[in-house]
């Protein structure tokens, strides 16, 4: 029999994460004595645990620690990172250690350094010159990249459930569609108000089909959006609306199919590749409103992911996924609350790159849609059954005065 | 080989009926002649076909017409209704005809009779002294009553569909969340103005749970809503916000859980039953807004159904659902337009008693639920997958000026 | 400053019954200290903790522990239970205790008395001469029953989650369709099995639609069901399809829509009424196979309650849904697995029945009905996104070898 | 007053293309004479129309007939094709003609020529010296290509509605949830055999989770698959199957979360890239089973298209959408029957790819991507929402013998 001491520290009663490292001990059928548990009773009082993890061997103990190291436990006596040295690009040394959303420190030479860009799913390259790590995908990784090598040193963060009343909070059990909207609605746009300057918008096609692309425009001029994500979709029935009057041929005031209508979004993609790009058509005069031509009015930086299900595309659309990922990836450093709008693909692309401190909220009509972006399980995601349109009128009305 | 001639009429054509009867023929192994056919050739012009319809013998034959008879085809040369009495209370003879959700005549004794109070899966009842047919169901057939037995004289008339511009043309092919959904809710609007007088709103809980409750309050209060049906739930909560401010125990204008919510639907309940009736609770200055409260004080008619998932209930539910369907059979009488709001049970329900002539709109953020009311295949049906909350906030104000 | 001392019992670290108790009394303002903890270190031991729980005022302080007694905190000393007479049948005195679905206990003359007939939404009725106390509806209080009111001398037990690996503890925290499906269902075969004697199955008509009654009708058969629960439509196309081969018309076996079958459902209610019963029709020979048959000729016992949806309905159906209510929780008692099979409103109305206690599997290919389902919250519960009638299928192939 | 007449040719009466002719133009203010229309009286006849067509000036009678021709509807004498040339790589000329999914033909020289590759949203390119014409995707398009314009001496030939009983004629009015489903594996089992040759499987990753894999893999070793479409997700978790024997890190066989499994994708991954490619891993003996190992093993041509949402990804993912289309594209001719499988983004693609007489089965546990795949509207479209497991063990226990 060995053992050692882990801690676990921060709102880990109320945040669930005590009861959850019990029961994984008793799981993987160690064993535990509290040396030390002080509980926070107010509010905003942290706790602190210190518990004696037993296990039959070494090798048994190892695994028991490794999976309570994503409740953020984290060993009294840390021991130092190991590392192994990249032999090929894009290939990782075996047993190389993959990241949580969760912030993380690494314990190399002999102190805790922040893991920098978080993100889930990637290996955690340490630089020995500067003495820091940071988070790459695998895709992204160098030949000659120092990885860092199972769990030994690697301390995760989870952020504490916010104790303060607030929206989130509200929906963190469950998706459920009868729920007080308006109540929400107005807390969603509190909370873009407080996250200015970060606040990011992952739009599907469907804000445009629905007739609501008017009044996300309208939130972009009046600068509610700081970054803007999307496909090939949502930017070419946009421009389709702004030259044609139409979504998919369908006139988005009288819901008429139009004569010719099924070749509008053709034609608004040649217009585009004719005078060579979006801004240009913006710049030309021949793009007039819309969501694209807020964005660059405004000079809003946006990232359009080509899928394998476009027409065209448009020429701002990045074809390779891998670059296009790496593009969004920068743009979403600085994000504080994302907005993902009737769209799974993208949203579940966005919330994978996400750390788990950033707010998101998700509106679909779809509950599928909702109900996986929820699982990804980040305390600081809620989720609204709702049809965007309605939506995006209500939050507009809240937000901006008529 | 035997023969009939039927005749079809009116637009015949673009109602699909021809084509449906051509291949109903066809896939029972009959035969035809077209002997006359005249197209309409404008909006307003009704088509005419007279068909002569081919069996290899008269059982063939008759099985061939009586297919044909649900899409409006009528024999050329009517023959009388057979008529059966019936032995025993609520048990209808072998063979009788089941009536389809249409508009029908029967051929008795020498002229056309329009069959009264048209709904599906009813015996047809014959009154032989004033010359009148009825639609009665079988939990209402009486010792005595006469019935039509197989579909000799049979004339059924499919409502057309509209060749007006309107909102359910629009809608008539599908069920899709990417519309433009405020273009159809101002045609809602103007549907619910021509409907006036005829309007009836059938509604399950979550429009209060969504905090629409007030909205609708106020529809009924401008007398929008002529008859409201519903069952123990959606009146118990409706009371329950009424008196507690709450929806199942969660505050609507906070989305907090309150302290002993959990019982404020039987407190509701309790306070009724003490008071003895919803209208008492009115009366008496006990309950002082709502949707309840708007019907009693507007003296609208409402019905309230019992189901086996009830708490109580209220002293007005009807808990013998026969005797339930009786009362809103009734309340349906003169309805010209159907909004269902959030509910799959009384929708179904309310559903199975309308003729094909009255128009429906069902809201559901579930679309099954839609789906499942616009199978039942009126052409007059319209279903919107949305949230029921913000579409009645939309619709008021629509209706409705601040 | 006021205060007083509870105490926690069971497995209150991984129920997760601690951290909601913490957080609830920070919630409402209160404090606390921790008097005692003993934390269960092994699969089978109980954790026992003891609060000193401190309010502003007596008030105060009765309003954080009536909070906390659904999680199953009581009063290291407890109060007798307070009782008032009941004036008028049918309607309870003010703040009566509305009970939760978990077994409880009250503190009468000095002792704990267990609580009969534990189910959500009641009064809890006490004879005094028997020194019992019972749950009763409020529709079936009478006049002269001594109630409770308030929460003092409550004590309620939520059941302990399961520790040993099982089905219901892998889907607990979510309603997902992307579950290894076969280990899942041999799973659920064994919960079947050690549950024999009290089986009980909710089923909606879509076992019948899809084609999966013979497969229902086989388990009941072979033992597998001990209650059959369902309204009217179930019997009726179940019935349909025994003595017309088909459902809505539609034949099972080539999904043809049969000639004149949209009057079979009707044709097969009036064969069951103009013989009396299924029971009758069954001991006759005129329905030879089926679900009803199976339940009949194995002296099963079934409830059949009628909604406001009915056709018919049947002899057997219960028209009134109070009388049906009480039927069913009559038929209930010895419940230990409830399979609901595709239907929302008899699922949720049995689920209302049930104490917390007995597990429930409900398994429906809309996820908004499964989602509804586990909401209401039962460790207990199992819910599975899934086409009824491939269920059915390999569920009998697991129980019964061909 | 200017007329011309057209013709319709084919099962135009139980198809419902005259009725949409009729409706359309009148919709669009024209009038119309019938001049000729002789019905098809069997189930094998075509019928044959003409129409005289009359618009208010020409402008008005080429805008009916554009509208028009989508219906198969063709000038009686009719007109050169007009032609213009690209002027730039990836940019087309004003007023080019955009394709329908269906087989088309176009008047060039004075005789009718087949459009070669049919496929939605392209445009034609006529090759002067070969005779030849064919549609090209925007992005595929070249400088100095011949384009068509404006719809002069263009035909389309939508594929008749099948009049033979089968399974997609009873699914084609609705998604249902509610049918006979063993009947219809077994129809499409049926269907699979018949298309030998031709059988396409697209699939995303919840084939996977769900413990489908080794049925597929099974029926892809028996040879019912001819080519295999997916992305990045399906090989992944398909090749972590295989490995680890898990999917997302939950065991197939237990569903137990294993430890560190949520690193298993990536370590499946890296696996590969270590190797080089997939085809490396099974030639060398890593890959010894599954869904990637029988293709290979039986030389089954796949595509595997990069998305925005991948890890990694599979060295023999393709990155760039465009190229991955293109790839697809190539693999899909020849295709008779294509099943979709658990994946909206892929089947969505592919469906976009293929022309209208391509049979399409869609299989989803989720209504919405059935709904949205049958709304592209071929009549060979069959929806299923059932759970992709199920289905996938009761097709391959009909395919192949136990």
């Amino acid at each position: 029999m060995v053992s050692r001491n882990i801690e676990l520290k921060g709102h880990i009663i109320d945040s669930l994460i005590l009861p959850r490292v019990f029961e994984k001990i008793m799981n993987l059928n160690g064993e535990f004595n509290v040396v030390k548990f002080d509980i926070g009773k107010h509010k905003t009082d942290e706790s602190h645990a210190v518990l004696e993890v037993i296990g039959k061997n070494e090798n048994h103990l190892d695994d028991i620690i490794h999976e309570l190291h994503v409740f953020g436990a984290f060993e009294v006596k840390p021991r130092e990172i190991k590392i192994e040295q990249v032999q090929k690009d894009r290939v990782l040394p075996d047993f190389f250690y993959s990241t949580t959303h969760h912030p993380s420190q690494c314990f190399y030479e002999n102190s805790w350094i922040e893991v920098q860009n978080p993100e889930m799913d990637c290996a955690i390259v340490v630089n020995k010159e500067e003495k820091n790590a940071k988070c790459v995908k695998i895709s992204n990784i160098k030949k000659g990249d120092n990885i860092i090598i199972g769990i030994d040193g690697i301390r995760v963060i989870p952020p504490p459930r916010s104790r303060k009343k607030e929206v989130f909070e509200f929906m963190s059990s469950d998706v459920s569609t009868e729920k007080p909207l308006h109540y929400l609605i107005k807390n969603i746009a509190k909370e873009i108000k407080e996250a200015k300057g970060g606040v990011v918008v992952v739009s599907g096609p469907a804000v445009v089909h629905t007739g609501a692309s008017d009044d996300l425009a309208e939130l972009i001029r009046n600068g509610y959006v700081d970054v803007f994500l999307g496909g090939n979709a949502v930017a070419v029935h946009d421009i389709e609306h702004s030259l044609f009057g139409t979504s998919l041929g369908v006139d988005i005031e009288t819901a008429e199919v139009k004569k010719g209508g099924h070749s509008h979004h053709l034609y608004a993609i040649n217009e585009i590749r004719k005078i060579g790009s979006i801004k240009e058509a913006v710049n030309s005069g021949l793009l007039k409103k819309g969501i694209m031509y807020e964005c660059i009015k405004k000079a809003i930086p946006f990232a359009l992911a080509g899928s394998i299900r476009d027409d065209g595309p448009l020429p701002e659309v990045i074809t390779d996924v891998m670059e296009a990922q790496n593009q969004m990836r920068k743009l979403l450093k600085g994000a504080k609350l994302v907005l993902m709008l009737s769209t799974m693909l993208h949203s579940i692309a966005v919330g994978n790159m996400l750390p788990s401190t950033v707010k998101t909220i998700c509106i679909d009509i779809n509950p599928t849609t909702v109900t996986k972006l929820m699982d990804r399980g980040s305390q600081q995601t809620l989720g609204l059954v709702t049809d965007v349109s309605s939506f995006l009128t209500i939050l507009k009305s809240m937000l901006i005065a008529n």
